[in-house]
């Protein structure tokens, strides 16, 4: 089993380093003329993946835009993330999901361990704190996968928890960045990536001794900053994933369109790292 | 449109302060003699609720152990949650969501806006910010529906996140009691609920002032302590909600026995609190 790190090291490395978020909000689908449904997500989500897929190292279905479709939704979410799959891209499912024990061992394997909503990673979210999530680094570095874990977001209500002080000195953020970091020593697979918004990684966090990925959200509509963030890297760099949804999807219905502006995105990605 | 805190109170008033929780958990399906399958989940869960929807006044489906099975586990959460509301039973689906922007309101929808997976109230987490939750919030005041905020939890990796200081003092916890009781105050709703450890509680999280309801987990088989709880609560005291799953649903599938189990754990609670 190749290791999810060295899996999406070669596939940036071939087609540069960009992620598409699948991201089916109502008013995307409204946009491209299809239905608020289960089916106008699904078919949204497939087209992107198909017009996308021999060109993008990854893909990032957001399961919230298929969870409001409830069974429907999760089962078009399913054939999203196996159309990527067959397509030879790396498929990460933003799920946040966070719990502890049984709980999380359970996420872990619906997301990690080869079932129908598994993709390559999963997003998790550490408030339980990043040793509840031990399943799911676990399951991950057992199967070839990896797990993206919250550290510092680009919303601005994220300081509030993510820059509180832990008892031993430093962030809450930071915090989770080396206990990924340690996760990823003590491993040598590299499968803990963090989430960390581009703006914002500045403030409080060190990644500088980050060599694990980096999912790096918002650098289109939210405004985050390539450049910023490839300032903060160290002598081994993690490797940067940049994931844009709306700006690219926007473009869309025309597969032409999609691919003109995931190309321009992949481009200005890698030039800024 | 009826408040769910005071749909909660009337529940608890008729049938005591007591909440199961339906984790289909593999282990648990095995000792039913039910398969690990989505239809094993499924037929547990509503076996459960069968059984007990007119003595206990809610349930908490876990949501990781139905998407553990992909579309087909979530077809079956949809059922779980129609037949427990339509035997009368308050749900709050435990699904711990938590993101930011129309992501965080595409959750907001899918799970207390009416639709196929919406319960009376939902579990999420805040490490985005609790400011990032109030798409939830909007929705659960407009909706006569509830929200649950993970504040302290009784897992040992808790403490890491959750006692970190924040900027205006005082821990990460009570930041999040001290916005629940604010929002709760500004709407006069109680729509915002606290997910709380029984056995952590008294941790670092001054839960005096708060008056909405409170998820305590872990009574059974996680250990923890109503006596605890209750001596924290202040004049204007909390709508303390214990849940119980494993130590109910381990004395079924035989429905006498799910039914003695959940008499004993709600006389409990209701000696305690």
């Amino acid at each position: 089993m190749i290791p999810y790190l060295d899996r999406l090291k070669a596939r940036i490395g071939r087609l540069g380093p960009f992620c598409v978020g699948l991201d089916p909000h109502p008013s995307l689908l409204a946009a491209w003329g299809l239905p608020a449904s289960a089916a106008g997500a699904e078919r949204f989500a497939r087209s992107a993946v198909e017009a996308l897929a021999d060109q993008t190292a990854c893909f990032k279905p957001q399961s919230a835009f298929f969870e409001l479709w409830g069974a429907a939704g999760v089962q078009a979410l399913e054939l999203v993330i196996a159309d990527a799959q067959a397509a030879g891209a790396l498929v990460i499912v933003d799920a946040k999901r966070g719990d502890i024990g049984s709980t999380m061992a359970a996420y872990a394997d619906a997301y990690l361990g080869g079932g129908p909503l598994s993709g390559d990673a999963v997003t998790v979210s550490p408030y339980l704190g990043v040793g509840a999530l031990a399943p799911a680094f676990e399951r991950a570095e057992a199967c070839g996968r990896g797990v993206y874990v919250l550290a510092r977001t680009s919303n601005p209500e994220g300081g509030a928890i993510q820059l509180a002080a832990v008892s031993g000195g430093g962030t809450v953020s930071q915090s989770v960045v080396d206990a990924a970091a340690a996760r990823n020593e003590a491993s040598g697979l590299g499968a803990v990536g963090l989430v960390v918004g581009g703006a914002r990684a500045g403030g409080g966090t060190d990644l500088s001794r980050f060599s694990g990925s980096l999912l790096v959200p918002g650098v289109g509509a939210q405004g985050g900053s390539m450049a910023v963030l490839s300032q903060l890297l160290g002598p081994t760099p993690a490797v940067v994933l940049p994931t844009v949804s709306r700006a690219v999807l926007e473009a869309g219905p025309d597969p032409k369109a999609l691919r003109a502006a995931a190309v321009r995105f992949t481009e200005e990605a890698q030039a800024a790292l």
